[in-house]
């Protein structure tokens, strides 16, 4: 079966679960996304604990919530679409007039068909989504509210996947698991990554190692943050948070703060050779876990690699963002297929160094005329050859010589690949690792803490 | 009353005093100053002092000049306008035929109704000046030139004005008082510096020292430089050489050499985000002592903020460069409110450090809406609070934030007292002077001397 | 005798020489160059010397070749033009019929009046070349190929010239002497070299030594850096590949590898001053002896001046390169003219120091006008002395200093000279060495070996 089918079968199985920042719907997910792969360890922060600035709200239940409406109907049940109860309602069963109720519904006049998507995750309150039209034709008298809820001393749980590969230094992806039937603001990051984690697990030899997360927005970035920062800092290499990857409408780019990291420009590299045209938003645009990841003292190189972005399409945050209308298996497959090109290229972009000095006699290896002739070009069987050549100076990476020679890191890798081959050029594997960290660090403040 | 109708009367004061690089007018100009800000040291070097390539020149006297013409009668009386007589003319009392005297003689074809204003510091001669109508009307015969003025050793006359702030690091404002009866070109400069010395000086807590000095243009800044420089070298943190801000047409800029020191970046902020038009020179349209405190070796940060620059307006350095024509009462207040801009940012331009890692928690601040809806902008109480946090890395000064997120110093620093107040980001006050000061000397060589 | 005609005679007697990588042909054209400058050393390199990647060929000699056609005549002699016959052929005695021999023709359907030039060193082959009209004439019949050729163990030979200057650090000039019978791409190249060399001599006080030599393209640079390499990455501070410079059409530049060498700095200046108009290529297109030069590990600053660069103009690598169509007199001149500007250039380029703080007093050195008015232009005698001035800090040389300024190096010379003669500035000659020597060794990575 195609990839892009099995990840949008996986997001059926997902989709009705009711998500929020914590509780047993999480739960359930991450035990569905473990299925995948099963190295997922699934962890636990309890409620009322201290993380950084935050601290770890109560544990949201919901057994059943509706309204009864004047003529005895039950409307509005979270039964039927999780989307209908604001995200953290306090337990109700009381008796509202119309006038009373609106004060708690929340509708969209200029997208009458759909029901948005509201939380209130740290205050005390409660409400009901629903389409404007049906807003509309709710008539006067008495509503019952029933919200059978609970908010309760309990956890917030997250997922974690290590892939353990040559080296110590991490790549890390990051996606989120707190929105209920949001199908690309939200389901299409888990249900790729995971999948992505699959892959990687299935790949003998990395060069990296993988760290994975499954997380709610912020404040399980920040919680995650706050009990491993040290250790991320220390080994953190590249990274990406992994969101808005499910519609087939356009790619999109958000830099890291400091904008120059490696995650920045192998994503920039891969869309500008491999997609040619993607929206480039800047760090002002932010707007998910980068804030944390990105923070000043924090200062991880972690970029975003998109489809539509969150907050720039018209389905986001409302009912319409649904599987088939907005996330597709060919939006999701597109996705997949970039991240694994991304991180394909970390893997890969060695710096060659040359094991000869001056150039290599080409003809002694046929790929050089046996004749001699006017046309410089046809003597040289792979002229690319001596480009990769010619810059493998040890300092320069795979990456930065397809820069220089204005070609694709695919096509100069084969290069890369001729030479090595020829015992032309060595490579130092991790040279590239200790090299990027060190532009991290010159660009984290020493002054930072 | 208006600063600027304040500063206008001190100018009509000073007006007709003679002024030259050195003598009685400019030792009476000093006291006239002193008395706006009483802490003024006024000092004096002995005609002689070598002073660098440079010898302090002998003092000069005038007790009266004039030529009787043909018909008897007194014309181009120095003490009718001073801008008559030749600067630093020796003493005459000689008969001179027209067709002699013209020899002596400056006017300006071009600008007929104009007296230049025409010096001969270095040079035992002499001569008077006049509008050219005038000169088209002398008739033939006999002149007799009398000019009873002294050149004899005296001193060099300056004035001082130390204000102390909490560091030793120095703001250092220089500006000139020896051209007589020239208002932009000259008497704007002292009359608004002394005045920002006034308000400094009303300011409790000042970060920064203040040095502001009253010279005579080249000799003068070379004069105190001898004496001061390795000194000033030490201290001085930024700087701005004070002239031509007198007139409303319009601002310019002149770089100091290095181009990109923190008075540069201070100045243009200053006049990209308040005036918006402005006219931008370069290193090489200088002409004021900005030569000598940027000289190579001396190396220090001097800016200039001008309104119409010397040499670029068709008054300078005739009559026409007079109060009420060229110079306005509302033209010298722009420059007043603009200098006290400039030296406000560098008050107060710190650089903030955060206090807590990831995101601060903005619901319990009451900066997050109570309940997360579809519009990320409206949720957001402040998003420039969010934009100053996330570059609060204590390596980032508020100016160049604000210049990252394209808004004004102003703008930002309201977001930042914000977070200050909240205890979100602390401040590490002085950062900002050894940092600037380490650019300065990178750009030293130290093969100087 | 103009300098031009005097290379131009030279390039005459070197003319029908057969020079190919090896043989009698090589050592007489040194022979011959050596007269012109006799410090040259002439030397020689085994035939199996192993030089890197690379094996010293076979000596070639050839004593006749020569076809004879099915009506008995005598064709494609080589003793009347060396290009008939492909360069290393081995020895042939056997009859073909025309289908047979068209298999070891060469000729270019596209140039019908050109012998095409054509190589074959590294492979036991053998060949003619002929104009694409004389081979549309041959008969059908049998063809007697005689070429009595001779591959034997010898050697590669090579000339040296090396001059002493005042420091050890040297500036390098490297040419080439390997094709027979070709104009502008090879001959251009030694007899211009060679004419650079002895003007060199001639000069009493040069600043920096230089080598020069004389070799085979390729084989031959890469045998001289096999030898040479590790003091030549000591002591080369500058130098150029001189290959090209013989017609009087275009110029052209060819970057090092780096881009940015003093080399290319310098280059760039006097053609951008002195020539305007010239083609701008990048190390992509490189195709000579940088190749070599700059090959990552050798690293040294190479770059090159041309003419019609190789394989870029229609006579290239055919008999139609030749004196008087495409070399000229005035072609050569105009090079040698350019090779002395960039040498006069690199030895003249100091880093000037005030010897006095703050400006100069212009006056009494009569660089100030006596009486000081309005009209700031006229009043400064040469207001490129203060400019110079202003940047006499040490660390800017005067070619840094003329771009700064917008000016040649040659205009900002004068003013150099004239602030010398004054002692306002004093010189640290040798700075420029390692100042550029150590931006060089910066851009070679530790890591190469």
């Amino acid at each position: 079966m195609d990839i892009g089918k099995k990840i949008f079968i996986l997001a059926k199985k997902l989709w009705s679960i009711n998500r929020s920042l914590t509780g047993e719907g999480n739960r359930l997910t991450l035990k569905i996304l473990k299925s995948v792969c099963d190295s997922m360890k699934i962890k636990e922060i309890s409620t009322g604990s201290k993380v950084f600035d935050w601290t770890v709200p109560r544990e949201w239940k919901v057994n059943f919530a509706y309204i009864i409406d004047p003529d005895g109907k039950k409307i509005l049940d979270f039964s039927k679409n999780n989307l209908h109860l604001v995200g953290y309602s306090r337990p109700v069963d009381k008796k509202f007039t119309l006038k009373e109720l609106n004060k708690y519904l929340f509708s969209l006049p200029k997208q009458p068909n759909a029901i948005p998507y509201v939380t209130s995750y740290y205050n005390d309150t409660w409400g009901f989504c629903l389409t404007h039209n049906q807003r509309k034709k709710l008539k006067k008298g008495y509503y019952r509210v029933k919200i059978d809820s609970k908010l309760f001393k309990g956890s917030l749980t997250y997922g974690e996947i290590l892939i353990k590969g040559k080296s110590k230094k991490e790549i890390f992806l990051s996606t989120y698991i707190c929105h209920p039937s949001m199908a690309n603001n939200e389901l299409s990051g888990p249900i790729i990554t995971i999948h992505l984690a699959k892959w990687l697990r299935s790949i003998k030899k990395l060069n990296y190692s993988y760290r994975i997360i499954f997380i709610s927005e912020t404040i399980g970035s920040i919680a995650y943050l706050s009990r491993n920062y040290i250790k991320m800092k220390k080994n953190i290499f590249s990274g990406f948070n992994i969101t808005c990857v499910g519609d087939n409408r356009t790619y999109s780019f958000l830099p890291s703060r400091n904008g120059k990291t490696i995650s920045d420009i192998v994503a920039l590299h891969v869309l500008k050779w491999k997609y040619k045209k993607f929206k480039k938003y800047t760090w002002r645009d932010r707007g998910s876990d980068e804030r944390q990841y990105c923070a000043p003292g924090i200062d991880l190189p972690i970029a975003s690699v998109m489809r539509s972005k969150y907050g720039d399409y018209p389905e986001y945050h409302t009912s319409l963002d649904n599987l088939g209308r907005v996330v597709t298996a060919k939006g999701l497959e597109g996705s997949y297929n970039l991240y694994q090109k991304i991180l394909t290229l970390l893997e890969n972009n060695y710096y060659p160094i040359t094991k000869i000095l001056c150039e290599p006699q080409l003809g002694k290896r046929n790929l050089y005329s046996k004749i001699s002739k006017k046309d410089k070009k046809s003597i040289f069987k792979d002229r690319l050859l001596l480009d990769m050549f010619t810059y493998s100076d040890g300092k320069t990476s795979i990456l930065e010589i397809a820069e220089k020679c204005s070609v694709s890191f695919w096509k100069l890798y084969d290069a890369f690949k001729k030479l090595e081959k020829m015992k032309l050029i060595k490579l130092n594997k991790m040279i590239s690792i200790s090299k990027e960290r060190k532009k991290i660090n010159n660009f984290i403040s020493s002054k930072n803490k």
